[in-house]
């Protein structure tokens, strides 16, 4: 396999994708370049899927949303298609996984609505620029998740809980971990809760739900975001008949800059 | 008619408007809670609107969306009755202003939407607040809006040009002013544009396209801010056959405090 280091834009990255020159996780590459998760569903359910997003913004941050059947991202990167420029896809059908896949083409259906929704890379990108410790990645780990007890807001078929990453923050750190994330509302934006894990559910820190488990150093102050794997599951559990999302960690590299996002 | 000041809270107020002892404007009831634009419209055009709502969401910045056939906003007023509790309505077919009723319990539909967008009113207390003078409001006038040049990214049948609100700004405070209502990013957030007025189709900021000319103090700059009254005018134009509005200045008072929107 080639190395990550001789692309650098997003549309070469992309160009290698689709050429099946390319097959890894995406964390680090392009640089500066928000990435995204991929949801892709039937029209039927579009609506009910946006207006899911629209009440619950802080795990659902839309990016983009594509109109019927067409593969390209017009805003988020008008140069794509959706259907060959991930490096792997998931294809879940009546809410399970049927299987995982380089491309979609075969799988595209002309009522397919595309959901392009920010990821944590953009804010924890301005986290290490802030100088706060962002220990998952200093361990080479996939970020701790929990499952909350705070419900989203329904909507339609679309229900479920709340599902945040920790990351451990130095007590005298945690307000500019929270100035520096509210920045980044198009990404998950500022913490949904700060310490106390058991009010929101979370039974101990070092036993996560998804992902990792990573050190705790003595005065860090659990610091939980809304997390990017809510809808994922609350799709999965809808009963939607037809998805297909990128493969954890294979994600979409947009042609937004992650300072765009940073906008107010 | 009774004089505003013997009710104090949202749930006071619409009682009285759904009992018809309050028939006048909105503005200045209330004091720190947000008052919002009502669209409704049938279900088949509410997801394009929708997304329309979510790529401009400067001039769309949605407070709460209902179920169909639902008079209920559960998440900005959940004891209210949209039907009821506006003092006036506006009701369009096929783009037409019909009639303004002060009810709209015999043109309900099963299939209506209601949309509830966030109002500048919200911001303009942030501003006046931080010492940043609101000049139409200290004139007693209608605040100057302008068609520009800057086309919203459009949605199935919603497209059209931004509409702008204009409000000049001493040139020492203009940061001040970008950084208060950035705070606000549900309720038209951070200006859209600052200074030079050509550049987005103005001719001359004396001669507005909606609502009063202000008086321009030496040293001051026109500073715009997205206007809500772009979706009115994009829903206007889109050939949707029923809609009902608010009438201009007779907004639905939310429960939702002005705090509450300045979350980041």
């Amino acid at each position: 396999m080639e190395h990550g280091g001789q692309w650098s834009s997003p549309a070469e990255i992309r160009a290698a994708v689709r050429k099946r020159e390319f097959d890894r996780p995406t964390p680090g590459l392009a640089p500066g370049y928000a990435q995204a998760n991929l949801v892709a569903l039937p029209r039927k359910f579009a609506y009910d899927f946006l207006l899911f997003c629209m009440r619950n913004p802080k795990p659902c941050p839309v990016l983009d949303v594509t109109a019927p059947g067409d593969p390209v991202p017009l805003f988020a990167a008008p140069q794509a298609d959706l259907r060959t420029e991930l490096p792997r896809y998931r294809v879940y059908r009546e809410g399970t996984l049927e299987k995982e896949v380089t491309d979609v083409l075969d799988l595209w259906r002309e009522d397919m609505v595309s959901f392009l929704l920010g990821c944590s890379f953009t804010f924890e990108e301005a986290l290490v620029k802030a100088g706060i410790p962002v220990r998952h990645v200093e361990e080479g780990m996939n970020v701790p998740m929990f499952v909350t007890n705070i419900p989203c807001r329904p909507s339609g078929v679309f229900s479920g809980p709340l599902v945040v990453s920790m990351r451990p923050v130095p007590a005298a750190l945690v307000a500019r971990a929270v100035q520096v994330t509210s920045r980044y509302p198009a990404v998950h934006g500022a913490p949904v809760h700060i310490g106390e894990p058991g009010l929101v559910g979370i039974r101990d820190v070092n036993c996560p739900d998804y992902g990792d488990a990573v050190t705790f150093y003595p005065g860090e102050v659990p610091v939980f975001w809304a997390c990017g794997v809510t809808p994922q599951s609350v799709v999965m559990n809808s009963g939607t008949p037809f998805v297909i999302t990128h493969a954890p960690g294979y994600m979409f590299i947009t042609a937004l800059r992650n300072e765009e996002l940073g906008a107010l």
